[in-house]
Formats: C-alpha cells, structure tokens, sequence
C-alpha cells in the first residue's frame, strides 16, 4: 500500500552506483539547459525571474518521491506559463505583490485537484481533451506565446490576451523600439535557431564527435545567455533603454504562502482544473512515450499525486505551476537519467545556481529570454494538423480549428473550453444518427449483408435491421423513428428483426424505447424479434421484464430468425 | 417545398364533411376540458387567468397549420407553466405588467429558437435528454406544481422555487389558514380524485353508457368549477377571505408585443431554450405514440416549426409558452379528431369563452383550480423510475436521482440541466473503459473467445485484443495503456492483433493512438496487426498513411490472423 503511493521505495531499494553516475551526468546537463528556460519561462508568467529557479526545485524532488515516470523532468513548461499569465492577470496586476502571491494560490489549487483526481483514479477525466483539441490548443499557443515576447525583441511596452490585442498593441508602440534590444534579440534568436537547425551538422562537418555536438547544441542558449550579458556589461547598454532582468535576490527558494480567500479561490479555481488537466495531458504524453522506449510502465493516477505533490511544492516555495515538460524530458532521458533521482540532482545544481549565481544574471537581456522562448515555442507551431485532420473527418478538424480560433482570438481558457466541449458534441451527435443497414440473406451462405451493397435475398414480410452503434438515450429516439417510418410504408410486413452484433450496450432510455416498438409492433399485429445479442447484453435485459413482454423472440444467429421466420410458408414470397 | 412547410395543404385538399363532424365533435369535448384548465396552468405560471385562454387560440390555430401530428393539442401545460413561472420570477414580480411581458417574451424566444432548430434540422438536439433525465424531472415537477398549490388550497400568502422554500413558507403562514378556502379546497381535491379513480365504475354500475360514462368523467373538473363557483356566490365566500378569480375581461385575444430589451433577452435566453427542449420533448413524445397507433408519421424537424410558430403566436396574443399537452390530445384523439383542423375549430371554441363567458367565472375559487392542477400532476408523479433505473443500471439511477434531488432541492433549471450533463458525462466514462477481451481460439472451430470465459487455445507469440466499442478520444489512451501494459509484462510476446468486429469507427485521436502503439511495437520488434475491420472504418483508413506505416498486416478474418501468426512454426508452442 505505502508503495502504491511512494515509487520511490521502490526503486530506491535497488539503487545503484553505476546508476547514480548515469543520474548524475544527466543533471548536470539539464541543469545548465534548466537556468535560461527557467528564468525565460518565470518571465512569460509575468514573474520575478527566481520564481522560474524556485518552482524547479522542491517541485521536482516531490516529483521524485512520488512520480513513476523515470525520466520525466517536472518545472516551469510554456504553455503552463501561458496560461499562469492568462489567469493571474485577471485576479492582478503584474509586478505586484498579489500577483505573485495569486500564482502560489493557483499552483496550490493545481496541485490539490491533480491529487484530488489521483486518490479518486479520475486519470481518466484528462481523455476528454481530443488530440485535434491538444494539438490545436498547443499550436495556437505556440502562436501566441511567440507574439507574446515579440515586446521584449522589440523593447516596447504592449499587453494583451488574445492575438488581436497583442498585435495591436505592438503596432500603437512599435515607434518607440530600442535599436539595441532589437540588435540582441534579433541576434539572439537567429543564433538560436542556427543552434537548432544547422550547428549540429556544422560541428560534425568540422570533425567534432557527435557526443560533443549534442551538447553543445544543448548548451547554446547558455551560450547565448553568456554572450549577451557580458556585451550589456560592457558597454553598460542597459543604461541606453536594454531591458536587463536586474537584481535577483540570491538564496534558496523561499517559504511561502498561497492567498486562501475564498474570493480568489473562487476566481482561479476553474483555470487551475484546466491547468491541471492540460499539463496532466502534456505530462502523462510525454512519460509514456519515454517509457514505451524500455518496455516500462507509468501509472496515470499516481502520475497525478506525483504532479499534483509537485504543485504543492510549487504553492510553497515561490513557485508557480509546474508540469512534465517535453524538451527537458527528452534531454534528461537522452543524457542517461536511470531513475527519478536524477531530477533529485538536478534540483540540487537549481539550488546551487539560486545560492550563489543570481548576481551573474543582472546583465541579461530580457531580449534574450525572450528569444529564447520564441525559437522554443515555434516548435510546438504544427498547422499540418489542419491538413490532416480535414482530410480524415470533418468533425476533428472543426474541433482543431474552433480551439486554434478561439484560442487565438478570445483566449487560451475559452479556446480551450469551446474545443472539448464542441469535441463531446460532435461525438455525441454522430453517434445519434448510427450506422444502420436493411439487410438480407447472401445467397448460398448463412451470412446477411446490406441491402443496398449486396445481392441478396429478402422476404417481403420481414424486414431485417443491423444497427451498428451501442444503443443509449442519444440514439434511441433515432431507432424508435426508424422503425416507426418503416412500418408506416410497408403494410405488407409481419415482422421486425434488430440484428445486434455490434451493440455493446443499451440504456435504461434505449430499454424503454425499445419497449415502446414492441408495444407499437404489437398493436399493429407485428412481431419484433432480435438476434446476435451480445452476452453482456443478454444479461443485462434478463434483469428486465423486457423480454417477457417481447412479442417476438431473440434468436441466437439472424440465420435462425431467417430461417424461423422467413421460412417454409413465405419461401414462394422471396424475391 | 412550400408543401414540406405547410403540411395543411396536404390534409387540407383531401378534407371531408365527415372528416369536419369528427373533428367538430372532438373540438367541443376537448374545448370544455380546456377552459378549467387553461385558467388553472395561467395561475400556476403567475399570470393571469386569462392568460391561459389566450395561450390556447391563436397557438392552436398555427400549430394545425404547420404541424404534422392529426391529434396533437396544444396549449399550456403544466410542467411548462411551472419553468415559466421560474423564469419569469427571476426577472421581474407577479401580478406586474413587467412579468407578462417577460412571459410574452419567454414565449416569443422559445418560438424563435424552436422554429430555428426545424429550419436547421436540429430535432436531435432532445435527444440530449435521456429518458432517465425526462422521467426524474417530471416527477420532481410534478411534486415541485403540487407543493406550489397547497397555498391556494389553505388560503395563504406562500413562495419559494424549491420543495424547502415552499414548505418552510408555507409552515410560516399556515395560522393564517382560511377554513372557507380550506373546505372548497379539499372537497374539490376529494371529488377530483373520485372523478379520476372511482366515477367512471360508479356510473357504469349503475347502468350508464360507457360513452356517456366516459365524457362525463372527462368534464369532472367542469362540474367542480361551475358548483364551487355557485357556492362562492350563493353564499358571497368571497367577502369571507376566499380567494377568487375576479374580474377577467371579455374579449378576444389582445394583439401584444413581447419585450425585446437586449437585458431582458440575455436574462431569459437560457430558460427559453430549455423550454424549448422540455416542451418539444413532451410534445413529440405524445404525437409519435399517437401516430404510432394509426400507422401515421410525424416529421420531428418540422413539429419544431409547428411549435415554434405557436410559441411566437403565444407571444403576439398575450399568451405564454405552450407546448403538445398529454391530457388533452388524449382526449382530443379518443374524441375522435381526424386532422389538425380539430385543434382550430377548439380554438374557435375558446375564442368564443373568451369573448362571451369570463364575468361566469368571477367566483371561481382558485382553490378549486389548485385542486384541479394538483389532480392532473399527481399524475405526473412516478417514483418507480427510481427502482427501475436502480435495478437495470447505475448510471441512469444516478441521472434520475441527481435530477430528482436538484429539481427539488435547487429549482427546476439547475435541475434538468445537471442531469443532462451528469448523463452525458457517464455515458462518456462508460464508453471511457470500453470492453475489451483477450481471445483464443476455440478448438476445432474458427471461432475466438475470451480467454478468461472460454477454454480455448492461445499462443504465447500472439497476443489477440478484442475491443468492443467504437474508437475514439475518450477511449483512445485507455487502448495505449492496455496494449502498453501487455507488452511491458511479456517479453515472449512477437505479435498483437487488435480484432476490430465491434469497431464501428476510428476517430482522428483514436488514429494517433494506433500510429503511437505501432510506433512502439516497432521499435521493440513486435508486430501489430488488425484483423475483422469493417468496410467503412477500413475505407476511413485508407486516406491515411496508417495503413502504409503499419508493421504488420489487416486481417480479414481473425482465423486468417491466427494460421498466419501462430502457425506452422509455432504449433509446438501452442499450450
């Protein structure tokens, strides 16, 4: 039982030396990757820089305690940010006091609910997010995010939730760009996009060992970060307007508390259940990948105590909502991170780093970051989802292009919302209007296919329906006409057959409908009959007075009820 | 096209003398019936008593024009009346001219919005109510209508939209009880419940005709009005604290305008629509089973716009929201009513009171329309529903009781609405962990059933999922996980295949998925196949690159599977 809901006792047990090197090794790598992305992504929240540094470090020791994923890294992840940003402002001004103290507020309702979820097994509750909706949301956030920091390249004031607002904000403010800042943040974000697209195959071409190439591709936002800052310092360009992210208090993460007044609860409940489900999505997505790779497994439910403990961590430590985040993940897991301390190790490097080198980042433009971000968040930037999905079902496609809409032009927690809702509609809605076909016999067989596809045999005084759809309130109605219109056009039929094969279930609202066409069917003198009823089925209608009040019988195989039914006395009357 | 529309210029062409003395007749039972009633559901939703009439012409004469039901008889109806009264107590008092004219707009949005869903063909949209949702909220209304009467049967001042509100108020005021009112109350209840349960046997056992038997039972209520109205008079109870009618004004329907403040239409909008769906439920409910009975159809699409343009015939004439009524299209289909020309000859019957007969009902006590409402709901009142629901399934137990307790507890729009969602979402984490069975092959047959049921034969080279319901995003990462799970715990295993006969169709998340799980088995060096894809599900398939990326082979037959899988090679391995 305590092993249920601490892994780590698990794995601890047989935790070796050779494994600590691996784990070791890997921190040091994601910890140098860890410093730029944390402090860029705390300023996309709208946070002081060290609330990135402080929610990478408990979180991720709580992460290990409790998680199952071995490689999966837990902080500070763009579009969580995103979204911090997007509720938190609603409740505060950012830079003040109550903005920071309403993100504790939000990681801590965050994690409450993951853990919430976790205890009640309600994992499940995150498949209601389609991956049209998923890949939708994260493209347009993606979008959003990139214009988001395009302020910072610019060095301009400009705010806004939605695409619309943003633009048009840089627009009214575009005349008082910094040439410096937009000298940095130009070269910042084209050396970043050469470190991911084309320094790899430079280094190797230069005889450099792949091994090597690797990390110094890792290391080129360090590298970025480094040279930035020293040529701020140097000719003191953030007195000439250079936006520099300033005085970072230095020390390990602080003791805090997350605001508890109910009013501010109640404003930020529903965008912590949304960042919970969201990062819940993204994290879960990215450890089973990672554990697919080693044939290991992951355990939803404690994923959520593990990310929601993580949470926690955050609400209490200056932090602000945290995830399992992709591209640390995969650095981790590349580096050769064996178990959960490995993220242990790298929130020790985070604390070293909080300790003692925060003065180092006076100087660093917040061009910089900014760059930085935007060259990470283009790559979540995937409108072949349009593409594809239009080409497959129109449904999944409308559902990606109404989240991508409204996420872009009314905001992340409407785009988001409307998506999943109009996602569950669709579904619902195609399955009201169910595959069903009039079938007959295939001549020489015992098999029964549609009329309209096949040749086959038919009796003019039995009509054969096979519906292909569980059968439930929302299509019950359907079937009732169905037979009804049937019926009404054919005065020469004596009886009805629903073919079964493909219906794993009926409702108690189907049960009644199905009722009230046996009652019909018998006022009219009709028998109503069914075949190929699935054994679960079966037992749950024997539970009913259904089948006793069914006129007609139900027939192991439609052949039988062919047989039955269509038989001797109607043989002449086959067409 | 104009015939689709109008579907009088169907019936009406082929119109017969007999056709009219059928209709006629009907129209004066149902007429007599409707006069008590329509007074009584006016107070019921806080109007005043003409109100009721008004509601019941114009409404009738558009409902024969553009619906298709023979016998469907529109009016007020009490579950209607109930949501109005609701409604329009949120946003302004009774008995001020504010709250009529919110009513005629209540009426006005609930006819736009019906006659939007038939242009748009959007009927399905009830089937969102399941009938567990339908069978809860009648009867919490029912009891809810009841609840609400018992201050005109006592006499007091009483209020509240939920059971406790109304109880806790009445209790408040019950000193206040005023005998005269009382007796008229109890006695008109008493003599009600007579008519309904007793009258009919006591008048056949002394030898009248069961005709006559029969419409005699049906003007109860009007025997009820006319001899307590005498009583009132006779003995001027008016003068002693009964609360009476009073003055109605004689005359045709007035010509009105509902309000169309855009506050007003915003504050009403949500109700409208759910009355809308309420009352088209109930409605086509009544006109399908007494269609079914003559082998008659009814086209739901455009019962919409019959209902809508009564509803905003309803708004112009001082009316209110209607809808199809069971009690009286009963009656009106047992009197005999051949077309809808019977409901406009009923109007015609109404305008007539309405013009000439209101100063008879000045001492009409509204204690004997209380009682006359508190009759006709009781009926409405099944809680059966509870244990059959409890017996056949959780989940729709849980939607009847959710919206039992809420309608009750919290008022009727909470109410209804809950237990849609509630009955969407478990229908939704039902579909969430579908069925799935392991299968092996049963000896000397091509059949494969579930191992864990079935002796059959497997192989451990192979392992073969059935998965019996539909793909799709809700489902899609329970089927990752499974076949994760599977693999993770076997490392003999070499082949999976998914066997897809209960497969009805394969969304674009569910896709992914399967592109996920291939990718997987691939790099572990297993094989993923499918075997028994249904032609549509395989046709979808086919634009994508699936099939293509796909390591392993589509089966046509599970058998085929299994001789190619767990073949020659691999006989001896057979357990």
């Amino acid at each position: 039982m305590l092993r249920r809901y601490l892994p780590i006792l698990d794995w601890g047990r047989r935790y070796t030396g050779q494994a600590f090197g691996n784990d070791a090794l890997a921190a040091v790598i994601v910890t140098i990757m860890l410093i730029p992305q944390s402090l860029a992504y705390a300023l996309l929240a709208g946070l002081p820089p060290q609330a990135g540094i402080y929610a990478s470090i408990l979180p991720i020791i709580l992460y290990a305690i409790f998680g199952t994923s071995r490689a999966l890294a837990v902080g500070p992840v763009a579009v969580v940010s995103l979204l911090t940003a997007s509720a938190v402002g609603q409740v505060a001004e950012q830079g003040t006091a109550g903005y920071a103290v309403a993100a504790l507020t939000l990681a801590g309702l965050s994690g409450g609910f993951l853990v919430l979820l976790g205890v009640f097994r309600l994992g499940m509750l995150a498949n209601f997010l389609s991956h049209p909706v998923i890949a939708g949301f994260i493209t347009a956030s993606g979008i959003l995010i990139a214009a988001s920091q395009l302020r910072h390249i610019l060095g301009v004031e400009a705010e806004g939730h939605t695409l619309i607002e943003m633009v048009g904000s840089l627009a009214a403010n575009i005349g008082q760009t910094n040439p410096y800042t937009l000298a940095i943040g130009i070269a910042a974000t084209a050396f970043l996009f050469w470190v991911r697209r084309g320094m790899k195959t430079a280094l190797r071409g230069r005889g450099v060992p792949a091994r090597a190439a690797d990390i110094a591709t890792k290391a080129g936002p360090v590298f970025a970060v480094i040279a930035t800052t020293v040529v701020v310092w140097l000719f003191s360009l953030n007195d000439a307007g250079v936006s520099v992210v300033g005085d970072v208090p230095k020390g390990l993460p602080p003791l805090t508390l997350p605001g508890l007044s109910p009013d501010l609860i109640r404003q930020l409940l529903i965008p912590a259940i949304l960042i919970s489900i969201i990062g819940f999505v993204e994290s879960i997505s990215v450890a089973q990948t990672l554990a697919a790779k080693r044939r290991e497994r992951i355990n939803p439910n404690q994923e959520l105590i593990g990310l929601g403990a993580a949470n926690l961590g955050a609400a209490f430590t200056g932090g602000y909502p945290v995830t399992g985040g992709f591209a640390r993940s995969a650095v981790n897991d590349d580096a050769g991170a064996e178990t959960p301390a490995a993220g242990a190790y790298t929130a020790l490097g985070l604390a070293l780093a909080a300790a003692f080198l925060t003065p180092l980042v006076f100087y660093l433009p917040k061009a910089t970051l900014a760059a930085t971000i935007i060259v990470a968040v283009l790559g979540l930037v995937d409108l072949s989802i349009l593409r594809r999905t239009w080409s497959y079902a129109g449904a999944d496609f409308a559902a990606v292009a109404i989240t991508i809409l409204l996420t872009l032009g009314a905001g992340v927690e409407i785009g988001v919302a409307t998506g999943v809702v109009v996602s569950l509609l669709l579904h619902l809605i195609k399955t009201s209007k169910p595959h069903v076909a009039i079938v007959g016999l295939v001549p020489g067989t015992h098999h029964f296919r549609n009329i309209d596809r096949h040749d086959v045999q038919t009796c003019p005084r039995l009509l054969t329906i096979r519906i292909d759809e569980s059968l439930y309130f929302v299509n019950a109605q359907f079937l009732e006409t169905l037979i009804q219109d049937r019926v009404a056009d054919d005065s020469t039929l004596r009886h009805v057959v629903l073919m079964c094969p493909a219906v794993n279930s009926i409702d108690f609202s189907a049960l009644e409908s199905l009722e009230a066409v046996n009652r019909r069917l018998t006022d009219l003198g009709i028998g109503f009959h069914l075949s190929e009823v699935k054994g679960p089925v079966m037992d749950r209608l024997q539970t009913t007075h259904f089948l006793d009040a069914l006129n007609g019988r139900v027939f192991l195989s439609q052949y039988d009820a062919w047989s039955e039914l269509a038989g001797a006395s109607s043989k002449s009357a086959i067409q």
